[in-house]
């Protein structure tokens, strides 16, 4: 489980957060809560920021990613109370083992804030992977 | 430069496609377009069909990767129309070290069509990576 990413993306802006002063934006403040409740729980991710995932539209934005396993990203995160849910979300895709949480146990917020998928890269010995399920 | 894989959604679905029939769906239509284009031109991409990309709001829906660069995925593609764009700018990936195709060279159509993006894994020992540049 180890090996599981949360990407933020610490230049989200949320509409109420000034154009300059990077460091208080949306995405930022989201970023320093998961991170800081990821390290009180001792959870088994790694929290990385990034800047700009390209959905600047619907901030607050965070993906998820592992070796082998599909990369999701989510969008429509609050700040505030974002935290919570994401390093929820990001335990049960380390318990995926491709990185398809079962839709039952998706939290909501996952249903509906998905941004978009990529499958991993096949070895460059296979040609055309399988293809995988569709996306629920 | 072998190693892009140019992801297309085999299950994206234009506003006149029928809900059955995923063989003739716009998604399957333009993973064939861009395929065909790739061996005629003897390319040096991967053409790799995928079931959802989850942005079925923005069909069609592709995605470049390649191992140790940025993914980025684009929607709006028209099925009949959008191979030689996709191809061109596959061919643009594949010569950005990083992945990140320079402003002035992209097309319009990832310039506006630009979904989202991930940056590569980091390696496990290195628990926080530098940021990279911002989208533009």
């Amino acid at each position: 489980m180890a090996d599981t990413t949360i990407h933020i993306c610490v230049t989200c802006r949320a509409a109420e957060d000034p154009l300059e002063a990077e460091q208080g934006r949306a995405g930022a403040r989201l970023h320093k809560a998961v991170a800081d409740l990821a390290a009180a729980r001792g959870a088994p991710v790694r929290v990385v920021g990034v800047e700009c995932l390209s959905v600047c539209k619907r901030p607050c934005t965070v993906g998820f990613a592992a070796p082998g396993k599909w990369t999701y990203v989510y969008g429509d995160f609050p700040a505030e109370t974002g935290a919570d849910t994401i390093l929820a979300g990001a335990l049960l895709y380390a318990e995926a083992g491709d990185g398809l949480i079962p839709w039952k146990q998706r939290p909501d917020a996952l249903k509906k804030g998905v941004v978009a998928r990529t499958p991993p890269l096949a070895p460059a010995s296979s040609p055309v992977p399988p293809l995988a399920e569709a996306a629920e």
